[in-house]
């Protein structure tokens, strides 16, 4: 039982390139800084776009994102049945305006693609101004926010304007076009797989269905395109796929045509809302105490300077609701900062991109990046020195014995606590065990045991 | 999996007549006053009537309350075993005084049935004041109240008095007469069995050997038989049954005679001291967290405005400690106010009419109304659409999702939670959730399962 | 189900003599000061000798404990293997000093021995001052201690002393002498077994390795010593091994020639640095939650008047390390007053006769046996008469029901529930229980069940 072994599986790399512990925080850390610049830059480009549930602008910003990771664009088809749900007529708008007596347009999709309602129905009549007020959306409490509305599954048209714009409407009659199309086509959503050596993967997915708004949702989607860039050529454990998806629909569609893929999915994240300045919120996985549960918890206890917020599971909120669903109910949690609902700029113009910043979109692809590493490194090793405390000094292990946690892993590694159920025991942070562990392997203390038979957690 | 179903035994009344949820509560509320008063008139009846541990005390009390609910008499006669306890000799007191040397009553059954301690053997002689006061029990701290004595399974005889009638006590000599009979009789208790449609009973139990004392436990057994008599004649899922029993030997009694229904028990309450105006206090049965322990803390903490306590079971107090003996174990908790022995009045004429209230009657009776009604109801239901979330639009039940829990039902009704853990984990009203479910499953999108397989609560 | 039997195996003798629970605590209490005092003196007679890893300072501990318990020694031979370690050479010093230019002494092993460092080869040379100051350990911040150092499983040399000692070397020579052997011997360590009437045993394990150090580890030392006296010859139900080894070594030695042991050691203490007057610490064992742990904690509860703390395992610290290692895993904690390292007098001449009190050493003992009371006497029963309670009063066990938790073994021996988890639950003293099981016992309402069958602690 006590033999020493040679390395084994050490020489493989990891999902991270290097791995000295401690550098690996600091290296993160500074490569945060410039990924939030690039996401930043990158959400410039997204904004103008009109997207929604379904549409012309979905293709561009999924067009957009295949520069920088290969993206793979499915198109649904109108009519398609999708369990409960069936994909809708596509919707685009060429123009929409109201014109005042002057032929002015007192309100203008060019300026802001938030002045239509989301699916809004082709207009194109004189009306009074009586009638025109019971299509316009405004937001009294902030008088120069235009608010985000649609008609998803409901027929209707509207326009969004600030209360200012609305109160200044004062003639009897406006001319009112909205020159849209809403008929059969389909609905699009992206995907990237990134294969792994071993069976199962991990999902990541994030909605791509809200127009020029910022935080809810271009930085999900900018910084899950970099966290799909960052790790796309690096060997993987597990594989990790990555969800371009309208909110609701797109995962219901997705899991009604990939349903042989859901039994081999790990954990992952939905992510949205990342990029305002707001502290971590993390919304649990329906089942709680799941491996991505505790993998987001340890990384916002050991790599977050500002209180992070754990939420239990509710069946409210964003797309894990599908995801978490009894048919399904997968380990996946959802990743925000300031919670949906509970900050003013939310559904309003103000989320714009000056509300999210480089430095929030940076942060949140780290703890990402940190989550992952978690999800793909977490294995459970058999200690080959079981008997006693094996002698480090002779093996050059003595030094780096306690910052690597070597005496922990060497305690636990009894084949029923991986990684993970380690560095929450030590209190250490899990990246510094991952290190701790490879040393130990290399020198034949310990073997990697197979986590198929013995893992938990899932 | 997803198939639309038609509803099925949604149309099958519950033990509440009506039920939509929000106005259930404030129904509930309103009811519950005028049953406090019926209660407290009630209790103004049973009040002069001298029970004890048998007698005619006790069969007049049961004969009253035939009045309102078909109770079943039934006699256990002296002598009769019951595990480790016999039926001692019944007793019977016609009168009881002492008097002064001028013939005056100075002491007088007439007055109080509290004066004579129970089981007082007959007494007829002529005796000293020094012996006389060995036979006398007072509270000083207390001088107007008369303490509440018996002589259970000893022998013996006594008078209770108020310090203050003790301390006028100055003659040499005292006339002293118990005209009592303690003689092979029986023991008298009370029950009404209400049968359900499915298999399994509720048990409900309170003690009737007090004398003229209000709250320990007139107000036990009046609010039972206001419940008994609500609920005498509503169709019910498992069946209620009502025991009236003196403390201790009375459920042991019954306990031995009813061996073959103990395994039937699903849970239930011992009812005692809920009429005086302190919070309510919950005594968890010996296995604690069963479903009876869950209901009184979900409805302590919905439906009550001043903070209840929840103990620990512990083997003191009242007739729990027999239900949850080892050899039964049952299910089984004690719902009290202000605990025994924690009130001054406990156990002295001063736990009288005045103490015990009718709001408080009303309030109690609410409350175990309320857990009877999650004790019924608690179902357990199966998600018919369990793949990603049903649209609630097309079926009527977007409005009402919020209030009656839909999302919650939907994401948890995957066989193993029933609507109680569905209300826990929402932290929502069970009976806006029952409400909910009743909805869902008169749409066809849950079904009921079978509960014998699959719960584990109780 | 409710025959009644009788006593059976209340007769025979506990590990304690004489059993009224109060008094037990009591007589305890007191005997626990004559104790304290004893083993002051005998860690007097102890502190001059000159202990190591190996040697004859070891040799003549174990002698002299020899005086007062059975102790059996055993020579485990230089270059025996031990799972990953092999026993080193033997290390003895017959006298060792520096000599100034007039012949002083300034440095002298018979001072103190604590002057040479552990394991440090010889030499006899002259040296210049700073050569000379390579080879010294001081402690500025407390400059009149002399520091405790080792040059175990490595070369070298050293004297420790202090700082102001050292500032006082200005003379640019020194003659320096280390009288040392370091050659082929042996490993000494001591060993005592006492049988118990039952399968399994108790490990209690202190280490002896340490030179003129008190608190680190005579006290550990002395107080085990009297442990072991004090019951040495009373009946026990599982028998008690007392280990007296070198640290870390000492137990991968043991172990490594004693696996077929391992099994039936139904847990134990480490007990290391408890004569210091801090209030106690105890680190659980790696399982935690074992018996040994509960046992602790429910001393640390009931028997202590400053508060105890209680401290996860970790992989550091005494000699749990080893016994806790995955291979052997057994629940084994480590009783300790300060932690080792966290008074600064540790590990320096400070820890000295004065350091560690008769006070702290008797209460340490009074603490330990209480621990052994537990594992030893942690017996589960069947109560007998399970079907409500049984009546008391005819039994004569009425009045002391209350002192001796009597309600609380009849209801919660169900044969799942042993005397710690029912004085766990009743928040009572487990001696109490274990008296009140005793007189339940002789009365036939209790019997004990074979333990191996239902037990799921240890």
């Amino acid at each position: 039982m006590d033999v020493i072994r040679a390395p084994s599986s050490s020489g493989e790399a990891s999902a991270v390139d290097g791995c000295d512990a401690v550098g690996f925080e600091s290296r993160l850390l500074r490569k945060s800084e410039t990924i939030g610049t690039e996401a930043h830059a990158l959400m410039e480009r997204l904004y103008p776009l009109c997207r929604s549930l379904t549409g012309d602008g979905v293709r561009e910003t999924l067009q957009l994102l295949k520069e920088i990771i290969p993206l793979k664009i499915h198109e649904v088809r109108t009519g398609t049945r999708a369990y409960d749900w069936v994909v809708p007529n596509e919707w685009n708008v060429r123009d929409a305006y109201v014109l005042d007596g002057r032929g002015q347009r007192v309100i203008d999709f060019r300026v802001s693609n938030l002045h239509v309602a989301g699916y809004s129905a082709p207009v194109d009549e004189k009306m009074s101004r009586t009638k025109l007020l019971e299509h316009l959306f405004s937001e009294p409490d902030h008088p120069d926010w235009v608010p985000y509305r649609h008609f998803y599954y409901k027929d209707g048209w509207g326009f969004c304007v600030s209360h200012r714009q609305l109160s200044e409407l004062k003639e009897p009659e406006y001319r009112v076009r909205i020159d849209a199309q809403l008929d059969p086509g389909s609905l699009t959503y992206g995907e990237l797989f990134l294969p792994g050596r071993e069976p199962g993967e991990i999902l990541i997915s994030t909605h791509t269905c809200h127009p020029s708004l910022c935080n809810d949702n271009l930085s999900g989607v900018v910084t899950t395109a970099m966290l799909a860039r960052e790790i796309a050529d690096s060997p993987k454990r597990f594989g990790v796929r990555f969800l371009f998806v309208p909110a609701t629909l797109g995962p219901i569609v997705w899991l009604s045509r990939n349903e042989q893929i859901v039994p081999h999915i790990r954990g992952g994240l939905v992510v949205a809302g990342v990029g305002d300045p707001g502290p971590f919120t993390y919304i649990q996985s329906r089942r709680g105490a799941t491996q991505i549960d505790r993998a987001v918890a340890h990384v916002f206890k050991h790599a977050t300077s500002t209180p992070a917020a754990i939420r239990d599971f509710a069946p409210v909120g964003y797309d894990q609701r599908q995801y978490c669903s009894p048919g399904f109910d997968l380990p996946m949690g959802c990743l925000m900062r300031t919670p949906n609902g509970e900050y003013p700029e939310y559904h309003t113009s103000a989320d714009n991109l000056q509300f999210v910043t480089a430095a929030a979109l940076g942060d949140s692809w780290r703890l990402m990046r940190l989550v992952l590493e978690i999800l793909e490194e977490n294995r459970t090793f058999l200690n080959l020195s079981p008997k006693g405390e094996p002698r480090l000094g002779p093996r050059g292990l003595f030094a780096e014995a306690q910052p690597l946690g070597i005496f922990w892993i060497l305690s636990f590694s009894d084949g029923h606590h991986n990684l993970l159920d380690i560095a929450e025991r030590a209190q250490m942070p899990f990246w510094r065990l991952r290190e701790g562990a490879r040393r130990l392997e290399e020198c034949g203390l310990i073997t990697e045991v197979n986590t198929r038979v013995v893992e938990q957690n899932v």
